[in-house]
């Protein structure tokens, strides 16, 4: 986690560009596609991908909130455009450590899915963009997916100790997944890697 | 508060426009001044404003969040411009009933100050502008003030079972003002009637 130092206990601002999702006042936690080349259904056409360069998928911003159930973790979430064969460029996804705590989303620009999965397997895939928030419920792993030809760029905001589980998907994976169709628009099919 | 019915427990999108704040897909709370004319310093400035048509002085979205620590309460918040004598339009203010629990907030659109202020009278004005996220630190009030021209919108977020406690500052007052200084500049004063 990058060393980003605040002010929680007398509170401090921040500034998010709407435009690129950057801060200039902290450092982000980047994510290249060597970092989850696996996630992706195209093996080969991901090892092309990070072979010719390892393109940055996402990036996001951990400010150190205190693990206390009172404070909030906040910040923004840019998941650029591209895609691994047909499967567009999404963020590894986690379930909260604590289960039992949600997530809320503001959409600031670009276009996409928050796919969204619960332990029992109930998927909801909602549809982002400029303008739109998003509930994501306790219980449910989520996962940005860029659909578009922009950075898709949100606020987020959660629990402070809510902690991420990135495990369960690494291990299992999602259920579903988001490619392009042969229409040219965004198809959810089933995830041929998912283990039960 | 206005009846806005969303599944909390599936997850649901929901439309808050970046221009004015407004959702299509739900119902705002709205206050007028008369609803807290006391609060400002100038009373007579104020009853002038309330008969002379009671201006809306800002507006936000109670969507119903279950009052689960695991949840979270989110919505816009607008402040219009406008001012009472010298005084800035301004939220009411409030201490959340938990005091143990933080707040963000994402500035959309305008200019203006979260005013916030501790128990033991820590007083901090946070300036806000788009882009411009703030963290309310649990157990501070929190207020905004627009100094601008135009509103003051926030995208906010806090803990589904914080409650708003706003009992404490309608009896006592913020320790601070924020008015327009003789320089036509935001000037953070005393607050003549703020009782101990």
């Amino acid at each position: 986690m990058p060393q980003n130092k605040f002010d929680w206990q007398r509170g401090f601002t921040l500034d998010f560009s709407a435009l690129d999702g950057l801060s200039k006042g902290a450092e982000s936690t980047k994510r290249r596609l060597s970092q989850m080349q696996d996630m992706y259904a195209d093996g080969e056409a991901a090892r092309a991908l990070v072979e010719g360069g390892d393109p940055l998928v996402y990036e996001f911003y951990e400010l150190g909130t205190p693990e206390h159930p009172g404070d909030l973790a906040f910040g923004t979430s840019i998941c650029y455009p591209g895609k691994v064969g047909k499967e567009y460029f999404m963020t590894k996804g986690h379930f909260h450590t604590i289960l039992d705590t949600g997530e809320v989303y503001y959409t600031l620009s670009g276009q996409g899915y928050m796919l969204t999965e619960s332990p029992e397997g109930d998927v909801v895939a909602h549809q982002l963009e400029p303008g739109k928030a998003v509930y994501v419920p306790k219980r449910y792993a989520h996962r940005s997916v860029n659909t578009g030809d922009t950075p898709l760029i949100t606020f987020f905001a959660f629990r402070g100790d809510a902690g991420h589980d990135y495990g369960t998907i690494e291990t299992k994976g999602y259920r579903k997944l988001i490619v392009e169709g042969e229409d040219g628009r965004p198809k959810i099919i089933d995830n041929p890697k998912w283990k039960k």
